[in-house]
């Protein structure tokens, strides 16, 4: 299991807009916008919004972080299994505001496979991305944290960055696995991640604090195509 | 809000037995010895299943751990308003197995309290249930660390620790606050805790482990009386 | 062993003005105006300063940290009696800078009492200085995190925080624990927060980034008197 | 700058048998053998340790770890400059006693370099030494963390491991990178080492708690020959 490219991933973090009720509220959104536009578009929601949202829609709910704990006495950790058996297909890890140690985000990686779940790691530049690459998640998104939440994206402001990466993670040819975030809010950052040989964009604050988050989105659809 | 006491606290932990379907089905047996025997019954289960637990069974659902951040830009974190609309109705804190900073811990009591989520700290020691007392927390558990999971109560093993406890956090008087856990799997255990000063006991593998839950948990009620 | 009252420490952090040769220099001047004005003041240095800087002047020289750590397999850590056999007679704990986890700093203050270290254990708030004191370190410094390095201090902006962490500390009478920090810049900081009933105060940027260390020091000397 | 190879790391870590004077003690051993066998050996001493070791030997002294913050206001962390300025021509990374979060161990290897102190990155495995290769650090020493402090030695256990690393880590040819640690003792766990690639070993209990330090470190250079 996988998610189709290219593919837009919608981080709902812990903004207000995107919690509980509104969680599932925003995630309809993006299912009426991925049915209507045939695109790939997945959210990753709070880790107790994941049972009503993956019940509530037909599209890919994804946990923001999990453990890497297997069963047992651990309190307070969130267990791979626990986001599986609720309805996630994967998870986000080492986001930059829940960044890993590397020997646990290897073995993190390793048990997300294990039993299934999609992974997409992210990572603040490319060489990091290169490092990240060794344990073979599904997905790689670079997200420079300087330029998250702002108003320039990635592959506007830096694309040497996005490029840098695709070569770097892909081993100098083209490859299913590098996203990029940061920043990301039009048709034209989408259009150019896209050309610079990404495969898909990981968006929060475009969408969710957007006033018309369908509108919004369907932007990002359109520079995909 | 508050639990009505005593209570017993069930930690469902990341136990195989306790997530998902299993996590309803154990609560369903909560719920069912509560009812019958019309004793406070919590459980606290994986973020992932507040929402299906709560919304299976009538007794007091707690997270095992929030976060301290707000809304806003926080990926991986539990937001306590997020496992509140889910269905919790409290949280552990700094579980031995989730230590949090004082500073953090500090600000997530009051978090918890400023949005109506009952408070169940861990301390490892009648001292440091003390200094957590300082932050005014519903509930205390105190619960030695060595003896977590193994066969000998602290009621029963270091019943000193328990009736310090009680006269460090409770101001030399009595009071509704301390709890106590590790190791607790016995009528006579509970018992003990009840005599020694104790409002309460948080248990974990002698439930979540028991060939018959339903049996153990009714020994521990038992011990209420 | 413990600090003299009233006391001022010079935490050097680490800054370029106050390490290796540096911290030696600066510590010079410290402990001519210590002399000179018959002050207690103490010097908080990098941890590979140790040794240097207590061996070239003869005034309290404190660590800016250690680990709960005993002997033994532990990498990277910074022992207790590492940092007392070259020469330390103390140190900050939990600073803002380095806050710890409730349980590691109880454990902490109590390895460092036992080899004989005197603590100095900062508080976010008299709240935080309240639960710390529990642990009955040496001292408390309150030092808001919102007014570290900067213009204002906390006796002066916030006098309250001062006299309600005295009230908290001291159970409501006087006592020898209290020092204050965040802001503290000129003879009239110093004054107030002895008047509220500090015993001194914790100064970094105010000494380590003067122009005029000697005079920015003797300034504060001035303030306790 | 750079360590010549091959080479053998001794770690004192935390012993009390190599801190303070008895870390000079066992660094002159260390000279004594570097010297008389024309062998390059290190010694990573605790922090508070490096300016005395570093003075009274000719040997290289390392760090245990190093933070990655630069000059500023960041109190109880490890200055590169300050251990730099103490004596210190490198540091240990990574340690499985000190992991570090691969944003910041990449961070702190680049800072590292750019003052000139040489890295030496530990990993738990192969996969991780192969991403730790990414950042370009001097040297990584593969520890699979459960032979740490044994009887046996990586090279005789799983000497898998070491020609597995070896090839990840130096891209199918050989490189002076590679070392090995985990339970190496004799002269034939160093010697299967370099035969299967490694340039050196990184030991511990080894020689820190020999009855017979020189010896048991001679029997080690014995295995580089």
């Amino acid at each position: 299991m996988t998610l189709a490219t290219p593919v837009i991933i919608v981080n709902f973090k812990a903004y207000e807009t995107a919690i509980g009720e509104n969680a599932v509220k925003l995630a309809k959104v993006c299912e009426k916008v991925a049915k209507e536009t045939n695109t790939e578009i997945a959210v990753a929601v709070q880790t107790a919004d994941i049972f009503r949202v993956s019940h509530e829609v037909n599209i890919p709910v994804l946990s923001q972080h999990i453990d890497d704990n297997s069963f047992g006495s651990y309190t307070g950790n969130v267990l791979a299994e626990s986001v599986k058996v609720n309805g996630a297909q994967g998870t986000l890890l080492n986001h930059s505001e829940k960044r890993l140690r590397l020997d646990i985000l290897e073995a993190t990686v390793k048990r997300a496979k294990d039993i299934g779940l999609v992974t997409v790691v992210c990572a603040n530049d490319p060489v990091a991305g290169d490092a990240i690459a060794t344990f073979d998640p599904d997905f790689i998104a670079v997200e420079p944290p300087e330029l998250i939440g702002g108003d320039m994206s990635v592959s506007t402001a830096k694309p040497e960055i996005v490029s840098d990466a695709v070569k770097k993670i892909c081993n100098g040819t083209k490859c299913d696995k590098v996203l990029v975030g940061a920043g990301v809010k039009t048709t034209e950052d989408v259009k150019k991640a896209i050309e610079l040989g990404a495969v898909g964009v990981l968006v929060a604050s475009g969408i969710t604090k957007a006033e018309d988050p369908e509108k919004a989105l369907k932007d990002l659809v359109n520079g995909l195509k």
